[in-house]
Parts: structure tokens; sequence; C-alpha cells
């Protein structure tokens, strides 16, 4: 037994509470090294006058990545306390693993030796909105989506999709040109709109705010935005508008005053600033978003820029009734402000969702304590080295996929948020070198998986495009510059995740075959009586594949055609074309 | 290279910030796997046109337990911002160990292989009071102290001494008491005390509060509290009181109201009442400490339970000045209420202390955002394991350190609370077996520890006693059944930690030598270029130790005798007589 590969550490990823009586445990050990794993555990205090009386469970293999294996249980706690350790069972050995260590039996002298999760207060609890579970997600870049109002273009606006976009032209997309198109997006299938930035800002971007309590002049006035809320609310469409509070933009007044009043300026504080005089330039004396003297960063700890950007916070919700905040390089704010930042806001309404932008492991953020969800970076990584790149096999795109689903507890993946590309990123038809049947599989994948999935504006109608300023061109609207075929997939799977339930958030997960000949990849999900076979071949070779399914009384169908499929031998055999996809359902 | 074995995940004990520009990153390998280890390391914005520029240091071996080696480096972080991962070298191999896994070559194309520390945000680093490294605690259980007012003794109060204690008896124990002997205190050395519970109570232990707006009318009135913080403060004594926070007494006016008027008590949601009608008994039907009937378990997540306890937590500070909150059953209350503990104490007085009772593994109280500190049990523990009881030899002692060590951030041991007993458990010397010796290699211990000792009433005299009732007798005052010898040495320990450097709790600690044949231990101690050697020997043999000291232009001393050291051939030869121990002093 390799006893430097097993880990356990309580509230987080290995043990957590999901539910106010319920706890999740997990267990990490060498890769095929244990035959079992058992939990033993009690409340701490049953015990009689032989010592501690504990009970003994054997864990469920969750999972495995290159490495290891992760073994997983759900404990019932009736007294909301828990103390527990681990059996393990190998060819030739068995011990008990504790917070203090191995042992060869197990001690009952003692609960101290044990792993401690001493009570369930349902305040600590991960708790997100429900409504997330059941959302797909539009990115809109309001400068490129729609011109509906041309009386409001900015200077120099450029004719609709006249050429391609720069970072710094302007086509004038506007709230008018969202409201216009509203029954484009219903008619996809999508509820819930996140908006990049749309307050005042000199940029195309809007990143660089210069007043977070005004609308961009360009998108509208706040009774446009307003009209547009409601009606997505009345079309059962979620709002998420973007927050930069990490960092302001050069225009914003205090900063303005500071330049101009420098170690007089009352907003001085408000920065990060390391000597006066302020001298922006390529290595500005003060702190920004990297090296962006135009973007200098925010003193969230200064308690007026709190106080500001928490009302800021407040507004937006409590005059326009919007439905989350995504926010703008979230790790590089104080966990304290947001800590704040979340009472303020659930405090007016406990089901805004709060979404952070980071890009690593975010588990100190996901306490419950501050976010909802990040934005689930590490998938979309993994998925695109896999189908799109090539740069990966299935069974290493299996390990990443684990190893995400592993780094957090179970509750904060069903409202993970889910992208495959953004106004940062090439676009997936692109990055997949335009290959539109491997961009399908992507969106198959995303799709199917567990959290809350987000589709760029244009994806769905095969818009290509590099990297900023390529992903930003204009929504093409004429439909014959549309791709109808790739739209009428889109549409398809979108309204599958809505209607099956083994494609929703709150599915089971599991990996059935990440195959290193053929590199496809088979992945299981059910809920509610259903379970649903994915198939993925991002090959140029089709395959045929066998599933484990025994015909005995359930109904099998394909769930692309509806067509019935006949088991043979206890399995379902498949063929898949090359880039292509199977779905079979078992009810 | 055993990649199973290693181990590395920030905003944790893995890597944390010390100070505003500075964090401290450590790995865990296998033990004696690798020769070296380097952080790669750099701004994650610092590119040129090859990909990311990183620096690269070697990072020291920490200590090592009996499965692993720990490094660790300090790093200077000038824009706050890090991105990192390791080189990894052994004696056949080299390999990168990034968030994304193992490479036999750094990747340079993205950062987002590596690991991150977003940004040190001041506010979100532990921080703890400056005067709790400087102190030494003294533990009173005040029904025991010294009874210094009969005038509101307790009916049935005994005369003092004059029996055992036993669960229910009273002594009169009081403030006046303890004022008539501050100068006793004063001249142990002792600069803070805790106070097991002083507010009204049924019992005589106090922990079933009923009013904690009140003092115990045994103990005194406000007045004479007031009298006895004043007095202690002006001989530089630091008071902490207990806070029963988790659950109240069965008496608190609250919980006999929901006994009188049940489900119509305005109260019913100050506790967990599973249903009605309330029943106390063995098995009650509320939420109680352990399964004490008398201990309901408050509803902390209750606004108005919170408000009540929150104004209870400010009023002791406010009107009375204490300096520091002892918290009892600390890890089964919500973490949301410590947070606005912390936040609604510190905003008063930054310098009070707040420190909670956890037996575990406590990271997840100790990020900054709750307490700032927890009693050190494992410390406790694994020292009477290894001098009382020898349960366990000097390397599994060194192991054991090194785990407390290694499971913290540096910041966090320098104000943890050491203790070896308390009125919780045998005193001491009992659990010596009453061997003296062993018991002042212990206290030695203990006051050559980083962190805040403390010491329970009564051991300082050599007091005996097994767990409650017996360690909480009367304090004995006749200088004739006082052990003055025990005393002399427990007032020199004292005041060689508060003046010799090397004493301190900010003094490097290091295990030189755990022998796991003549079972000593010599651990080293740094500080402001005074070092000091510590011997330990709890074995009944005499031992001949060589310390690796240069003489060369070093003064080497016996800091116990005071006398000069010869050093030869590069070592101090020294003889350690049986449960002995020596201090070499280096300046």
């Amino acid at each position: 037994m390799l006893k430097e590969a097993i880990y356990h550490r309580p509230k987080n990823n290995y043990a957590y509470a999901y539910s106010k009586d319920t706890l999740h445990i997990r267990l990490r050990t060498k890769k095929n090294d244990l035959t079992q794993v058992e939990l033993l555990y009690a409340d701490p205090y049953n015990w009689n006058e032989d010592g501690w009386l504990y009970e003994q469970k054997a864990m469920r293999l969750e999972a495995s990545d290159h490495l290891f294996d992760y073994w997983m249980i759900d404990v019932t706690v009736p007294y909301r306390r828990l103390r527990y350790g681990f059996k393990l069972t190998s060819d030739d050995e068995t011990l008990y693993y504790t917070e203090k260590g191995f042992y060869e039996t197990a001690p009952t002298d003692d609960t101290a030796y044990y792993f401690c999760f001493p009570f369930i207060n349902p305040v600590d609890i991960f708790q997100a909105p429900e409504w997330v579970k059941k959302t797909v997600w539009y990115q809109i870049f309001p400068e490129r989506f729609a011109n509906g109002d041309s009386s409001i273009n900015p200077a120099s606006t450029l004719p609709w999709g006249s050429t391609e976009a720069t970072p710094t032209n302007f086509f004038g997309g506007d709230f008018e040109g969202i409201l216009n198109h509203l029954d484009y997006l219903v008619d996809l299938g999508i509820n819930g709109i996140y908006f990049t930035p749309i307050f005042k800002a000199k940029s195309n971007h809007k990143y660089d705010t210069i007043d977070y309590m005004e609308i961009d002049p360009q998108f509208g006035d706040k009774e446009t935005f307003r009209k547009l809320v409601n009606a997505c609310h009345e079309k059962g469409i979620k709002i998420m508008l973007d927050a930069v509070f990490n960092h302001s933009g050069y225009y914003f007044e205090a900063f303005q005053d500071v330049l101009k009043h420098q170690e007089q300026s009352k907003y001085k504080d408000w920065f990060h600033i390391r000597d006066f005089p302020v001298t922006p330039g390529p290595k500005p004396n003060y702190d920004t978003f990297g090296f962006v003297e135009y973007m200098p960063k925010l003193n969230t700890e200064n308690q007026e820029v709190k106080d500001y950007l928490l009302k800021v916070a407040r507004y937006w919700i409590e005059e326009f009734n919007i439905d989350g905040w995504r926010l703008d390089v979230a790790n590089e704010v104080d966990h304290q402000f947001w800590r704040d930042f979340r009472r303020e806001v659930k405090a007016i309404n406990p089901d805004v969702y709060i979404l952070g932008e980071i890009w690593h492991d975010s588990m100190p953020w996901l306490q419950g304590d501050q976010f909802d969800a990040v934005m689930n970076y590490p998938f979309t990584v993994a998925a695109l080295d896999y189908i799109a790149k090539d740069k990966i096999n299935a069974e290493e795109f299996a390990h990443q996929l684990t190893d995400v689903l592993c780094s957090y507890p179970a509750n904060i993946h069903e409202v993970t948020f889910n992208l495959l590309g953004s106004h940062d990123t090439a676009r997936v038809l692109t990055v997949c070198k335009d290959n539109k049947e491997k961009t399908k599989l992507l969106y198959l994948l995303l799709l199917s998986s567990k959290g809350s999935p987000c589709i760029f504006y244009g994806e769905e109608i095969g818009m290509a495009g590099e990297n900023d300023p390529g992903c930003r061109d204009c929504m093409i609207w004429e439909e014959d510059q549309q791709d109808l075929e790739f739209k009428a997939f889109m549409k398809k799977c979108i309204e599958l995740r809505k209607t099956e339930p083994a494609f929703s958030s709150e599915a089971s997960f599991e990996i059935v075959e990440a195959n290193t000949e053929s590199n496809h990849l088979i992945y299981v999900r059910e809920m509610d009586g259903e379970r649903i076979y994915f198939v993925i071949n991002p090959t140029e070779q089709p395959i045929t594949v066998s599933l484990p399914i025994e015909p005995t009384g359930q109904q099998i169908k394909d769930a692309w055609t509806d067509k019935s499929i006949e088991a043979a031998d206890n399995k379902v055999t498949m063929d898949i074309s090359a880039t292509g996809f199977g779905i079979v359902k078992v009810i």
C-alpha cells in the first residue's frame, strides 16, 4: 500500500456538507493500489464502556486519473457531528488511516485520532441559486451584437459588419438591437444572457469603466436597459452583468482627480499608488490590471471604495432586477471584499448568481462565503486540447475531467459556468481549424456536461475568428450568411438539455471508456431513471463501439434520431462516423 | 521520483502571505526522494516574445516526518502577484511540477499551467496581536484559586482545601482572592491570565451559563471584576475570558422560557429543537453539547441569538477592557458567526486575542477571517506521549512536531496557545506518574517552544490530580505544602523565555537530532544572533551528547548555569543526567 499517495483533509473537496444532514467524504489513494476502502464513522459522543462505537460502510470508486483513485461516500449525520477514518484494504495489507496517521487496528480509546467534521451548520453549506442549474447562457459583447438605434451611435461608427473588428473600432451595437433580436434568442433556446460590461467606459469592450452608475450612452439609457431586462424576464431569460471591480478605467472620475490633484486628491487612497507624482506610462507607478496603465487597480480595502462598489452592486439589483454578477479578475480582489459583497447582494435577493472569473484552482473562493461559481476554464482547456487541437488523447482528457470533478464539492459542479470560448479567446470553429464536425462535438460535450453552459454570440451560426479582436466581429444577421445547419444542431442540443433529465446539470456523470487506441470517449449520465451514454469520436476514423447495456425490460433509443435500438449479448453495438457522436438513451 | 507523494495547494499552509510583499511557499515530497527542489516564479505578466520569464531559486529542506520531506522558501513579490512551479531533482530525474501536473520541461507558453497566488491583499493576511507572542499565560479556574471574600460564598461552601474536589462541591474561590494573590503571579513571571467562565451559571465550572451579561455572584460583582482587570493591567497582565457560545446552560432565561411556553416561546428558535414538547432527559430532543441535556446548543444562525452573543462579546471589551476571548467548543459554531464575531471584536480593539478551542486540524478557522489561534492540543498530546507516557520515541515525537509545524503558516505558530494540561485533563505531574524531573522537561519544552505557553494554576507548585474533578483541587497557599524547588524551576524557565531571544515565540525552530537509540531529542532555536541548543533526555539513563558548534569567535555558555563551555573538534560535548536536560547558548 503506498501510504504517501493517500490524502484527505476536511472542509474542502475532500469533506463537505452537501445538505443539512449529509456529508460527502472523499479519499485519494494510489491508482489501482487498494481493493476496498471503507469509512469508519460515528458521532464523537457515541461511547460505551469499551470505547468509541463506530459504524463502517464501503466507499465507491468515484474516478481515477493517471496517478490516483478517488473514493467517495455520502453519509447521513443525524446529530450533525462526525468523527471518521478510513479502513484501507489492498491485496496484502489492511490499515486504518486517521488524522494522526496509519494504524493496524482502529483506535477506540479517543476520537481525537480521527478526522473531524465538527458540526453541519446550514449557513456554512455552499448554496447557489437553483435556476442556474437549468440555465443555458448566451454571452453578448454589446458593441457587436446588433445596432438598433443609430441615433446613439458613437462618433466614427462604421456600417454594421462593413469591416473586421479592430481593438478600437465601433459598430454601434446597443440595447435596442438586442431587444430587436430577443425572439432569435428565445428560438435558439437560451435562457440567460451574460453581458460583458455595459457601464460608461471609453473603449469598445468597456472594461475600462468611467462610471459604474451609468449605462454607456452608446448602448442606450437606463430606461432602455430596464425595458431590456423586463422583456428578457418576460421571456424567461435571466440577465447577468459584468462587475469590473478589480480596476477602474483611466477616465474614472476618482483616478482623474488623482492625476489632477496628486497627493492632495481626496481619492488618493482609492488606488494603490507607490509614489507621487503619479506617472502613467509603460511602467506605471501605481498598481494596475497586468501592466496596463489605463486600468488602475482599485483599493478595495479602502472603506470609501468598498462603500462605492457595494452601492453599485446593490443598485443594479435593486433598481433593475438583474439576476447575476460576473466578477472580472475576481481573484486579485481581497476575500474580505467578496464576503461583504455576497452578504449585501444576497440580502437583497438570495437568487442572484455570483460568478467569479478565476482560471486556477478556486476552492478558497467557493467555501460558501464568497462565490456561487467560477468560470470553468480547466474544462475549456481540456475539451479544446482533446477535441479541437489533438493535443491530448481521450485518456488524458478523462484524467483532466476527473481532476476538475474531484477538485470541488458536487454542489459546486452543478452551477459551475462552462464555456468553450469568449471575447478573450479565438472562436471555437477557428480553434478547430474550421472543422465543423469537431466544433459540434465540443458543443455536444458542453451541453451534456454538469454545470451551466454558455455560448458566445455568433458561435451558433458558425462564426469564426482569431483571438481578440478576431472573435469580436459583428454578429451576422443575414440568414444566407449564417450556417443554419450548425444552428439547427445547436438548437437540438439545447432542446435535449432542457428536456432530457440525463442531460441536465444534476445528472450523475461517469467516464465509461477513454480509449487509448481509437481515441474515443464514452461517458454516461443518469437522472430520474433515465440513463444516457454519450460517445465522442474526435478522430478522422469511423469506429464501432460497444455500450454495456442489458436489454431486459429497458427501452433503448438513439436520443438524437429517436429511433429504437436493439441490445444483444448485454450490449449495444453502434457505428460512429469520423468526427461523429452517438447518444443512447436507456429508460 | 515518487510523483504520488508530491503535494501542494495554495492559500493554506502550503502557500500564504507572510507580509504584504512576502509569500511563504511549501512543498511536500517523499522522504529522502529528492536531492533538490527549486521554485520557478514570476509575475504572471512578465513576458517577452519567447514567453513567460521566470526566476529560479532553491528551496530549503524545512523538516521531515516518517513519510515526507517538506521544502520551504520565502519569496519577495514586488507586484504582489505570483505564478510559480517547482523544479524537482532526484538522483536520476528532473521534473517540473505545476497545478496541471508534471512536465519534463518548464512550459512558458502560458502561465495557466502554474500555481497561482493571485494577489497579496493586506486585509487577507493572517494577523494576530503582537503581545501574544510575548505572553506567558496562567489558567485560573476561579472557583478553586483563592477565596478572598467569604461574604459571597455560595451555599454549602466548604472550608478551603478541606476535601478533594468533586463535580459538585464549592470552595468559594472569587475575584478578591485573585486580587490578593496578584503579587504571587507577578513574582512567578506570568503576564496573561486565562479565566475559565466567570459569568452567572449554576455549576462550579460555570460552563452552563445562566446570564452572559452578569458576573457569577460567587466571584464578586462587576466593580470587583473591573478592579481586577485594572490591577492586572497595571502589572502588565492581560486578561482572557471564556466565551461559551456554542451552548447555554439549562437555566439560561431563554431556554427556561422555551421549557415553560414550549412552541409559544419567543425563544423557540434560539435553540435547535427537533420537536415539541421539549423533553430534557438522557436523549434530549434538542441539540446539546455532547448529549448533555443541561447544555442546550444555541442557534447561532438566528439573528436574535447572534445579536445577543455579539453584544456580549462587545460588552466585556468595551466596558471592562478585557484582552482576549477564548471560544469554547469553537468548531461546532458556524464559520459565519465567527467571521462576524471577529469583525465586531476587532473593530473595538484589533489587539484583542481570539482563541478557538479546537482539538483537530484547524486551518479552516485560521485563514485570517476568524481566529487568531487555536489551543495546540496536537503539541500537548505529542509532548505527553513522548516525555510523560513513553508511548512514542524521540523520532516519532519529532515527526509529530513536524506535522504540526508544517500544517500551518509560520505566523500562526507564533501565537498558537500551547498547553500541557487544563481543567479538562489530568495534571502533568500525575500524567508523569509523579516523576517531577519528567514534569520539568515538559515545562522546559513548553516554555522554549514557538507559541504562547499556558500554565494551569497550581502546576508550578507541584500539584497533582487526576482528570476532572481531580485536577480542580483548591490551590495550595501554604508554602510548606508547595513544591518550592519546582516553582523555582518554573520561574527560571519563564525568566529565560522573557530574556533570551532564542527562547521566544519568534525564534526559528529546528530539530537537530531525534535519537532512536538513547531516545533523546535535540532542537535548536535562533533569533537576533543568539542560538540555543536544547537537549531533552526523558529516559532513566544519563547520556553524553555532541552539539555541532564551532568554537571560532563564538561565546558558548550553559544557559541554565550561565557557565562557559569549551568547544573542541567543532562540537560541544555535554553530559546529560537521567531525565535531565541541557541548554547551550551560542552568541
